[in-house]
This record gives C-alpha cells, sequence and structure tokens, in this order.
C-alpha cells in the first residue's frame, strides 16, 4: 500500500491517520484545543518552518477540520478555529494525552492537568462503551466485517477477532 | 523545535507522538489489536518494505509497547505482541477509528463493527470524565500546568485554558 492510497482503504485508523497522521499535524491540533488560533502564535509555540505550518494548516482546513475566520489587524488575516468535525478529535487527543501522562512522563508527574467544569473536578479520561457505559478491555472486544467493509473481507470475520488471550 | 526533540517536550501528547506518531505504526498498531503477530503477516497486510516494517516494529519494541516472544516454525522465531503498555494504546486506537467511522465513511458505513463482550452489544467508544462519568465535551474543560510542565509555564495557567466559546 502507498502512503497516498491510505484515505481509500476500508479502514477508519487508516482513513484517519490520512488527515492527522502526519507527526506535526497532531501537536497543531494539540494547541487548537488549547485555544491557539493565529499562524504567529502556532509558529511561535512549535518552532516549525512557516511553509510547512501553512501547508498542515491548508491540509486542515481542507479536510473540514480546521475553518478560517477572518479578523481585523490593520490589515485582514484570518483565525484557524476548530470545526465540529475538529472538536470532535477531542477523545482521540485526550487519549493520547493520557497514555503520555501514564507511559511518558518519566517521574515528574503530569504536564498538564484537566479539570472538568460540569462536575468541578481534576479528572482523567476514560473509554467506556456507549451501550453498557462499562470500560473497553480490548480483550473483550470482537470485530466483524461492517457495511463498509473490502468486499474479501466480508466473509471472513471471526478469524479477525480483537485481542483474546 | 526539532522532531527529534519531540519526546524531551514537556507535553504529553508531543511524547506520545514521538512513540506511536510515524505514520505506519499506527497501523502496525492496529494490525497488533486484530491479533496480528507475525513479520510476514503484517508485511502481507501492510504492503510496506521490510526495511520500514522492522524498523518500527524494533522501534516500538524498544519504546516497550511491543514484546518479541519466541516460536518454533523450522527455525527459532519471533512473534511481536502488545504489553500492558501497549494494550493502554487501544482508547487512542478506538478513538480514531470512531472518528474516522464518524467522519470518514464517505456514505459507505463502517468496514468494521465492534461487540462489547461484556455487555454482548455493539458499541461506539465514548470518552468519558473519571471522576462523574459523563461525556466530555472540549468546551467543559479548563488545563493548568501540572508538576511536571516546564518552568515558564507554571505561573501562566489562565491563560491556557481548554476550549470556551
Amino acid at each position: 500500500m502507498r502512503w497516498d492510497e491510505l484515505a481509500e482503504e476500508p479502514c477508519s485508523i487508516a482513513r484517519t491517520v490520512s488527515v492527522i497522521g502526519d507527526r506535526w499535524t497532531l501537536l497543531i491540533l494539540r494547541d487548537c484545543f488549547l485555544r491557539v488560533r493565529r499562524f504567529d502564535d502556532f509558529e511561535a509555540r512549535l518552532g516549525i518552518t512557516r511553509h510547512i505550518l501553512a501547508d498542515r494548516l491548508k491540509k486542515l482546513v481542507d479536510a473540514g477540520v480546521l475553518q478560517k475566520v477572518p479578523y481585523q489587524d490593520r490589515q485582514l488575516r484570518y483565525e484557524y478555529r476548530l470545526t465540529q468535525k475538529g472538536l470532535d478529535l477531542y477523545p482521540v487527543l485526550m487519549s493520547i494525552v493520557h497514555w503520555g501522562d501514564t507511559h511518558m512522563t518519566s517521574g515528574k508527574g503530569r504536564p498538564l492537568l484537566h479539570r472538568h467544569l460540569t462536575c468541578g473536578h481534576r479528572f482523567d479520561p476514560m473509554l467506556v462503551c456507549s451501550v453498557c457505559c462499562e470500560p473497553v478491555d480490548p480483550r473483550e472486544v470482537t470485530v466483524m466485517p461492517g457495511p463498509g467493509a473490502a468486499p474479501s473481507t466480508r466473509g471472513n470475520a471471526a478469524g479477525r477477532s480483537g485481542i483474546r488471550r
């Protein structure tokens, strides 16, 4: 498989990776969720070249993850804001944060703490089942081909179940 | 910031991205969660060069995400299995799947359906607060520097809150 074929792959991870899998893109999205919106602010925080930053922002706009919103600052300029499609990436970012907090802090503790305004408490993100609301263990999940599966895999469900140990 | 400085950045996303942010690595991990364990099977499914595959598997082993387990097949060979640190990436992968299912199926429906053996139902992953168990809306989260924050940001919490609109 070539990298530019990923978006066509009948796999929701491959398709998502075709949008957010670039190594800088996730850090741009991290900053979006921290309310960074202006080109110069992204540049100052990330320390990447203007060319790469402009390219990644354009791709996120083209993918409908960010929208350009005009603002006036002597001359007309644009802010980059998350769309609903972009806001829907929050569980991806928070899951990545939580894994890093758990496994990659090298004893120094978490760089950021998160407070949930709804309940007022510091919290961790937790992935639960939408039906029973229990935390999901990968050993307790099986998969089967859905309507968007490649034709060749539709009759081949049982052997591709999730992790069982 | 240079890419190879990411693992040192006091940010759990940057550190996680330094492990899993490579464009092929997430697809290797996807296959690990689908019980793919052998080099030749990864190669056949992903269609990447043996050189790249070997490099990415080695990095995941070095990072403690996969472990090499010997098995006998005429000659001694190794399987790649998720460690607990690797299994802990499940929320990341499932969040990516769910976003792709929601926004990237182009009308054809989901490639894969997931069944939760604990309750027996087809389910979606849902990100909730570990304290109140309510779904987490990014507009209802604020952040503050934690013990592992860079010294320069510790006194600078309020301005870096989460999304409020």
